[in-house]
């Protein structure tokens, strides 16, 4: 019973400090990348609650799905937000002017629907029909304390989202409240229908009234990706000022075909890439497909190793219902979570390529006397049929700290021992699957003991 | 006891009887599409047996092989072929001018693989290191038996294998009796290094030396496909006169890209490539390439069913210890395996095709009043996230028998009970999967009796 108590002294005391931390330039989310799930890659704008219950677009799927963030164990990893896309509001706003949820699939409402997904309630007889600032005090009343998660939704800076549903142009303001109102922590903001141009006035503007509501919102910006397909540079200084995660490629399909197109533009444009990520500001290469339907198990080890390389946001796209064990313990993989989360916040690179074969690099913690430590994937894009093996010496990676480093496989848990910069590391990559290795620095005194 | 000696007896007599059935033109083999295990796709040209003793191609991989096909079930459901391919014989001819195996990773030499293959050993301290005739008198002393499987082996009609390793030409006659001699029962003809021009002499020649051993020996030939490339339009009517398969396409890599040219190749030249299937000759599409490491659970559906419908050899190519039982179960099942072998021998079409949707359709037994039963494959080839609806009246797929179908999804075993030719049919298709129904035509009395 403590526990609970802390846990609800925890939640109230949250909200009162945040909003005092909103009024700077930068709302202090994201320090680092994001982890959650979304629903588009995998449920799409699937409205058909009467012949497809289960998977449309609908209060229950997101309710379900936080339930099983939580009771699968997904939440005590890290993944902490569940957001909705397109395709929940009602074709018209209400007659103030008011977004609105479509009342059939949302029958109770956004800020019922945020409530479930951020509130435990232990009287399951308790509905989620409450709305207002007088929830939290309803809430402790009833012994409701908080689930850890967050709740996400999904808008357009246009005329209508990409699926036709009414977007924010001409009403910046009322819909950063009204998102404030249905205690939302996570905004996604699509480009459809609008014009590139206006983007670099209008997502900053939408940035400040998000700010101006006092409720900390993550901000998720596809301002530079609309503008590289019209063939305007983004400004990715404006862009790092004003959100914290921003797409910059195609929208991720379900196939490996789809995941080595953006393989390939972060690698060949990582120059321009690498450098804008960090603490406060990702660049986010789309949803995770693991545990769906297009990817080999080796495939979707590639794709979790290459998001955390990249420090991308985890953002699942699964039916978090019937994911198999060994695609949800990929995703639950705390080591290279905990690359993805690593406090340093730099971006990894591609080092190598050739004849299929890939080297990708990320500087991460420990660092010791400005040396750090590195994670290392080996990326397999050949299809003939067998292993690949790789060697290379461990300086031609980059890994020169004369102490050595600690080498352990990700995935396998295999335990290289310390290597010194001079040794040869060898591995067999599997097609169209990786190896990730972490190597971390040893000091003099580590290495003594061993 | 009284088992072993019937195998025992059954197996003495196959061997006298067999001789008998291969003077004719045809060699009476293959009256259902070859199943069995062949070792190209998976573990390739890998020689290296000193650093990855477990996986090149030596004897010893063979053998765990043929052990695993009827240790683990597959034996039972038909696959009976153990093929070796390219890489098995030494860089140069014997003395007498004989093929031979390298004799680093074939120690006891092919006919001793071949008896270890084809007998059980009953007594481990046998040594499969005999050779000759006297084989199988040795055998029933022994206590040996069959096992069920049979030897394939791989061979090229030119100066050298695609790997680099002696070729048959100059050789047709003493190469089929060295196969002979072998104990081989299969028998892959490559075409690497020699003039695609010459094979409609070659390819036959060397069918008439295998037929003229007296020891019948599956014929695959790679015939088509190589004069395909050259722009030189195959004489099907020849090929189908010598060969029991021949491939007409690009060899399969680990890749559903890889399997989806496959499938448009068969798609798009269906009217000039079904005709040519039937008993004793069938169109060879490659590979099995269900359990590695490209596909995914969905597209490894997908292959098995359209390999059934297009009535297609099923060789795995695969790591047999290795392989998850989920995509084991997909090589095992037996409804799907009875759709290939089914006794008709007409390989299916593309029925329809729109927007990544296809249908394709095999007929089938049994047969009521000239009405054919019918394998239906729903195929979805997009990746947009989410299953694709398809309905459909059965009338439309050609399915006019009027006291109609009893229908039943061969992967979920769902029974949809018996319908009409008026009845629609709606099924939700996995992005990149597929959905198999099996329409069985009802009698009238069947009708009566539900």
């Amino acid at each position: 019973m403590e526990g609970k108590t802390v846990l609800r002294l925890w939640s109230a005391a949250l909200l009162v400090i945040l909003p005092l931390m909103t009024k700077s330039l930068e709302n202090g989310l994201a320090r680092t990348p994001p982890m959650g799930w979304l629903a588009w890659e995998r449920f799409r704008c699937n409205t058909d609650c009467v012949n497809d219950p289960d998977n449309c677009i609908s209060e229950r799927l997101f309710m379900q799905m936080s339930d099983l963030l939580v009771s699968e164990g997904y939440a005590a990893v890290g993944y902490e937000y569940i957001n909705v896309d397109d395709c929940y509001l009602a074709k018209t706003r209400d007659a103030q002017g008011r977004l609105q949820p479509d009342p059939e699939r949302f029958p109770s409402g956004m800020r019922a629907l945020s409530n479930y997904v951020r509130f435990d309630f232990n009287d399951s007889e308790v509905k989620i029909e409450w709305v207002g600032l007088e929830d939290l005090l309803t809430f402790d009343l009833l012994q409701v304390h908080a689930k850890g998660l967050k709740f996400g939704i999904y808008e357009d800076y246009g005329n209508y989202t990409c699926a036709g549903y009414p977007g924010i142009l001409g009403h910046l303001e009322a819909d950063a409240n009204t998102f404030a109102d249905w205690a939302v922590d996570y905004v996604k903001l699509d480009g459809c229908y609008s014009h590139p141009v206006d983007m670099d006035r209008g997502y900053p503007e939408f940035g400040y009234y998000l700010n101006q509501t006092g409720r900390p919102m993550m901000y998720s910006c596809s301002w530079p990706v609309y503008q590289i397909y019209s063939g305007i540079e983004p400004n990715f200084t404006a862009i790092k000022g004003a959100c914290n995660l921003w797409r910059n490629f195609d929208d991720i399909q379900d196939s490996w075909q789809s995941i080595q197109t953006i393989i390939d533009y972060y690698g060949e444009n990582q120059d321009a890439i690498v450098p804008n990520a960090g603490p406060g500001h990702w660049n986010d290469p789309d949803m995770l497909i693991v545990g769906n339907f297009g990817l080999s198990f080796e495939q979707s080890k590639s794709q979790f190793a290459l998001w955390a390389i990249w420090a991308s946001p985890l953002l699942m796209s699964v039916d978090l219902r019937t994911i198999k064990p060994d695609y949800k313990a990929i995703l639950q993989n705390r080591k290279i979570i905990a690359v993805n989360q690593d406090i340093l916040g730099i971006q990894g690179r591609r080092i190598y390529k050739d004849r299929g074969i890939e080297i990708w690099a990320r500087p991460i913690t420990p660092v010791v006397r400005a040396d750090f430590s590195y994670a290392i994937v080996f990326l397999n894009r050949r299809t003939d049929g067998t292993p690949s093996e790789v060697s290379v010496i461990n300086r031609e990676l980059g890994l020169t700290h004369e102490a050595g480093y600690r080498v352990e496989d990700l995935y396998t848990n295999k335990d290289y021992g310390i290597l010194s910069p001079d040794d040869k590391i060898t591995v067999d990559v599997n097609p169209s699957g990786c190896v990730m290795l972490r190597f971390t620095v040893a000091s003099a005194f580590q290495k003594q003991l061993i």
